[in-house]
């Protein structure tokens, strides 16, 4: 997609082999996919070389962290945690933003400092809001564990992006609303409705909006 | 302590081998205490059993989820995150708490099924606070990954007092304030006068309080 566009040149999204991330690279109309696995560090690391080198002098404008796991079918509740359910969550949901976004920095200050788009995503969800508390629908399992991380997640989202928009970053936690996809078969909005409305928002966002956790509106969520 | 200070008779505190878990045993003038690794599951099954011989007939009235990590001196931040480290926060510091919980649950109910008390307290932080997002101080690594599971177990707490308030248990995160601790030496609380001012809270909380988030002195603080 074009810098006309609001977004920069250059855009990496994890977990777009399905559901959103697929759907977001099809709007984006991107010629370059490798696969990531974001509990890997060590494909993490090779993944920042390979785009390092496919970006040349070139830096990256948009990141969008939206690689998640919801094993809805678990069996784990409240009632019935599983610590080994619990931390994969966590795992990907929440520790994987943070280190993805940490290996590719230094390319995202890059743009910051060419004065282009430099934009850090972090798909999140109305589950993350602790303020709202939803009570997990009962035939969902891990909606407990799945709300915990990506609270974790926007608690990351908050800190790294009041440090730094000072560094002309501007990162944001996004509810993409809930979509239908083969993670949530229930959602009430197409993959392709959502992003295209995320995109748009993506496109506007300023320097004030660093830090906040937004639905694909663009409107302030409560934490 | 008696119940005649709002707090029932009987009360389980994790992570009272220091700190403020074992200020709050030295203020309750506990007789029983065992060790009780919280990462370890049999451990906490074990426990459960033991807790269960020691009541006889009688309930649980007060759960303190106390135990936590801080790795001050580990390394690690926001631009050098490690995965094993930020796991490990995450599982002491959020899947525990929701483990221990669920299996004192059935003595917790039995309390309230008696009419008596049945608190759940969950030892948080002012770094829970994403709303807040304080940027954590350079000197403290971990402090991003403190504070987003901090954020995680403020998120467990507010389903669990919405769900189990119907019940007759009353579920909170307090924030017993920055603590002079072995964790937290540079902390502007003495452990006696927090640990007291939380006493206090605790023998007031109302059903209205329960799945909030508070300071020790009662006041609901933002999530």
């Amino acid at each position: 997609m074009s810098s006309e566009a609001g977004l920069g040149k250059n855009v990496l999204i994890t977990g777009a082999s399905r559901g959103i991330g697929l759907t977001f690279i099809q709007h984006l109309e991107s010629q370059q996919c490798r696969r990531l696995d974001v509990q890997d560090d060590i494909s993490i690391k090779f993944a920042a070389e390979e785009v390092q080198k496919i970006l040349g002098d070139e830096p990256l404008n948009l990141l969008i962290n939206n690689a998640g796991i919801f094993e809805i079918d678990s069996g784990v509740t409240m009632e019935n945690p599983n610590r080994a359910t619990f931390l994969r969550h966590f795992d990907v949901n929440a520790v994987s933003y943070a280190i993805v976004t940490s290996v590719f920095l230094p390319l995202l200050l890059k743009a910051a400092s060419l004065n282009q788009r430099a934009l850090v995503v972090n798909i999140s969800s109305f589950m993350a809001s602790i303020e709202i508390g939803k009570l997990p629908p009962e035939d969902l399992g891990c909606s407990v564990v799945y709300g915990m991380s990506k609270a974790a997640q926007n608690r990351y989202t908050r800190v790294f992006g009041k440090k730094y928009v000072e560094e002309g970053i501007i990162a944001i936690a996004i509810n993409p609303g809930s979509v239908s996809t083969e993670m949530n078969p229930k959602g009430n909005v197409s993959a392709d409705d959502s992003i295209a409305d995320m995109l748009r928002t993506f496109a506007k966002l300023k320097k004030e909006d660093a830090a906040l956790f937004i639905d694909r509106f663009g409107k302030p969520m409560p934490f």
